[in-house]
């Protein structure tokens, strides 16, 4: 069977398209960076995998004709749906491992599409893996392992990806949910409005994505989730479409939307929304902003927290993970500190945080601040390097450079705790699990009043023959020290497969009763993403 | 079996406690405001009903013993319990109707307590209704009229009324459900810090209740929802304690507190959560400002809800009820626009908010402007006569004069057609029912970058012995109205029995499934306040 996508291909084993080549100049330098980092030298590399040398699974389904038009069991598409991208997928991928791939990967392009596709996988016991961008970090994508199915369809929501309807009054637009990053923008453009949902993702993930793992975006404060973004949804459930109403906030009874935010693929497909815009910002301010005494650059972040001043940006950034991107020597913090605004100058707002800053020991270059988001240096340098994280992952992967990003939230008052605990179990277990000793650092990349989300970054230099094994044994001991130390399993990250042990103690269990009686109704066969959230029973 | 209630009662039949009573004189004013509202000038009232004249139906059950200290079946407590605070609750009340009483009002001092009135509840086939303040204008605490049930028991929260801790840092408290507004506040001073919730039913409502109905307070943007200060909550159910983990926010899964949001009593009964705090404003700016053609200062709202300004107050009071309440004479439209912050003055923010206003032809007063919250006499005027309000409720219904609250929410673009939707057809109804012109006005509680939360008051002078009956069929035009126009039936007055048919339709269908089989296994026995959200199945 062909394949049915057209369009420029993705890497089926790292991040970009076929072709995104990281220059061996840019590697050199990240080698710079990774030696200074972990103390070791030899960055010899084992080679990419070629698509004609993995021999996958024979395919265990049979397309039924009527669905052959949207469905293909072409090598490639089930070697791309295999994984999603988190350092284990990667690290299996760039290993050449694709074990248990998809057996079918199918675009549909209708409502109806969904609905046949459903009824096969009910009919013939298949999985059903809904798959917006594939960037989940967590394992949300990967079909199961679990022996209740004959087989597992991946579901690439690819062509929803139209913007359907502008509101340019209330600021708002229907989206289909398959539509990514750049591409949603591009629609919005014209109209002077954008959603300005600038995760580090953005380029490859999907609306649809985004709501079903309840996403964090550009906005430190006030809309920092997509939840804070959503009108109504449309779902599809094997039992029925569920449609709610638009609506700028109701009171009438819980929320409906709230139970598709966070249900990562479970419970339906979502296919379209009603999502709140912004204007494309005119006024700017943004400096970095320096503190010898983390304790107190935390003080300032929280007082700013508090002051109702409501920055876009607020990303205290320790001076070990500033010194990393090149926005610190290494003896300082840097708070990167960013208002805009489509309707206002912010020089009152930026004035009055620095104020906060300065009763806090911080310090800024007065000649920094700019209507010009670009213009601080140290802030620009660590945007680059934020956005081109991704597209190293595979390179340092094969180099035996393990890099991972963990994130939670906690309320302010057990936050150093937090953050202490976290490191030195993570650097216990660095050394333990590889032998060398690692990196470990702590940003925030949202506030709210209450507390920040802090965002840990950890190096290690592994075998580059054992980076799975490795990777998940640090894994397991880093998110256990953040659980124990009272932060939430994930801030924005999700939950997938790959958070569950954590998640299963976190949510209370009669609510996992409620959720499973749920499911039953909107998927009483089970077949959808089975095992993320909770086990089929 | 003697009372159990040895503090202060609240009057049975109406607002407030027993002896607060409206003075002549106030009552005098308010006659010379109907008369010019309605052109009606006989204000002759009914009496109000008297304890020992009225029949209560014996009571159908029979307390165990093991219950008789929290539990009673006294007569007053009986009649407390039978309604909320309706228009029609209120009418019938005063005209003496108590006809389906709850059999026996329980006072649990703790969650074993509530466990225990459960079991009673399930083992003798009664319903069970959580009261927190008895403040619901919807319905919400009425036994339910179906003859699945045995007999009513009311579960009055009243005990439940410790603030538990504080959280200084992180400005949250853990906090008793059954607090009422004052009480709470009252424990909270100390701290600095305070819940400013201050919805108009504050003085007799609890914090349960606000969370069980999504209730609206203070702020008109961005915490305009008691969703948006829970950090997490404890709710008993019949199959056991649900207890979310405190976190500013989290990304894991669907979130279990959004389920209980506006779960009005059907799913268990809250008991105690962690919510945010407010540091206590120290500058402030208020002014009302004025229009003279209404559709600019709808405009000129919507584009300070688009500014990111966020003002504290945003209330667009349209000239008729401005006049009403003395803020205006009736030839402008006023604007309470009102900003506050514990951290900095607010200058910049209401300089740029007037800047907008003055585009859209608003003026104002500059010697207007003040730190002070009570030097702006429109606003001062209109804020004492929102707190009055309900209690001259029972005072104006004995005098044949009926006075209802309807909200919503809508986006910008759809408001106007709204507006002018409802207003017509429940003029209309006005007409038909009381054969009289009656006044219906609007103003916005709340704004949202999509959208206002319109209220409209309606004053209709009917027939002083079937207040209820004409009421609810003015009522069921105006909210069809409100419906048909694509507003939400409530923003924040809740569902409870009196929403329901609009409700029905809202909500998708699939997802009142979907809340079935939630209660199914959190109430499997359906003790818990029938006929709310969905009728027992």
């Amino acid at each position: 069977m062909h394949s049915l996508t057209q369009e420029r291909r993705r890497k089926f084993y790292g991040w970009g398209y076929e072709g995104d080549e990281v220059s061996p100049q840019e590697i050199a330098e990240f080698e710079k960076a990774w030696t200074r980092l972990l103390g070791v030298s030899d960055f010899t590399a084992v080679p990419f995998p070629r698509e004609d040398s993995i021999h996958l699974r024979p395919c265990r389904v049979k397309v039924p004709a009527s669905l052959e038009a949207i469905c293909t069991t072409d090598n490639y598409d089930r070697l791309y749906h295999t994984y999603g991208a988190s350092t284990v997928d990667v690290a299996y991928s760039v290993r050449g491992e694709f074990r248990n791939p998809p057996d079918a990967v199918a675009y549909p392009r209708t409502e109806d599409d969904i609905v046949k596709l459903f009824r096969w996988c009910e009919d013939d016991s298949l999985a059903a893996i809904p798959y917006g961008g594939g960037t989940s970090v967590v394992g949300g994508v990967n079909p199961p392992e679990h022996d209740r199915y004959r087989g597992a369809i991946s579901i690439d929501m690819k062509y929803f990806n139209k913007v359907l309807e502008i509101d340019h009054v209330s600021q708002a637009a229907r989206i289909q949910a398959g539509v990514l990053g750049p591409h949603l923008e591009q629609q919005l453009k014209p109209s002077g409005l954008t959603l300005r949902f600038f995760l580090q993702a953005w380029e490859f993930s999907s609306l649809g994505g985004w709501i079903a793992t309840r996403a964090a975006g550009h906005f430190a404060t006030v809309y920092t989730q997509i939840d804070d973004h959503i009108e109504s949804m449309k779902v599809v459930t094997p039992a029925g479409n569920i449609e709610s109403r638009r609506f700028p906030v109701s009171g009438s009874g819980p929320n409906p939307d709230r139970l598709f935010l966070g249900s990562e693929g479970t419970l339906g497909i979502i296919t379209e929304a009603w999502v709140r815009l912004h204007r494309r910002p005119k006024y700017r301010q943004m400096t970095s902003v320096r503190f010898t005494d983390y304790d107190k650059a935390v003080e300032a972040t929280r007082c700013i927290s508090q002051s109702g001043l409501y920055p876009a940006s607020a990303r205290l950034v320790e001076r070990e993970e500033a010194a990393y991107t090149g926005s610190s020597d290494g003896t300082y913090d840097i708070l990167v500190l960013g208002f805009e605004s489509p309707d206002h100058p912010v020089d009152a707002w930026m004035k009055r945080a620095l104020e906060i800053c300065g009763d806090f020991g911080g310090t800024w270059d007065e000649a920094s601040l700019s209507g010009d988001a670009d213009a601080d240096s140290g802030a620009k340098s660590w945007r680059e390097k934020f956005l081109r994280g991704p597209y190293l992952r595979e390179y340092a992967i094969a180099r035996g450079v393990m890099r991972e990003t963990m994130e939670t939230a906690i309320t302010w008052e057990r936050f150093a705790k937090l953050r202490e605990h976290v490191k030195s179990e993570t650097h216990r277990a660095i050394r333990e699990v590889t032998g060398r000793p690692g990196s470990v650092t702590c940003r925030f990349t949202h506030i709210y009043p209450d507390g920040p989300a802090p965002y840990f970054t950890w190096f290690a230099y592994g075998d580059k023959l054992r980076i799975p094994e490795q990777y998940m044994a640090i894994k397991k001991v880093a998110e256990q020290a953040m659980v124990d130390a009272g932060g939430t399993v994930t801030h924005h990250h999700a939950l997938g497969r790959d958070h569950r042990p954590w998640y299963d103690k976190e949510r209370p269990e009669l609510f996992c009763s409620a959720l499973k009686a749920t499911k039953n109704i909107f998927d009483p066969r089970a077949i959808l993403n089975p095992g993320v959230l909770f086990d089929p029973s």
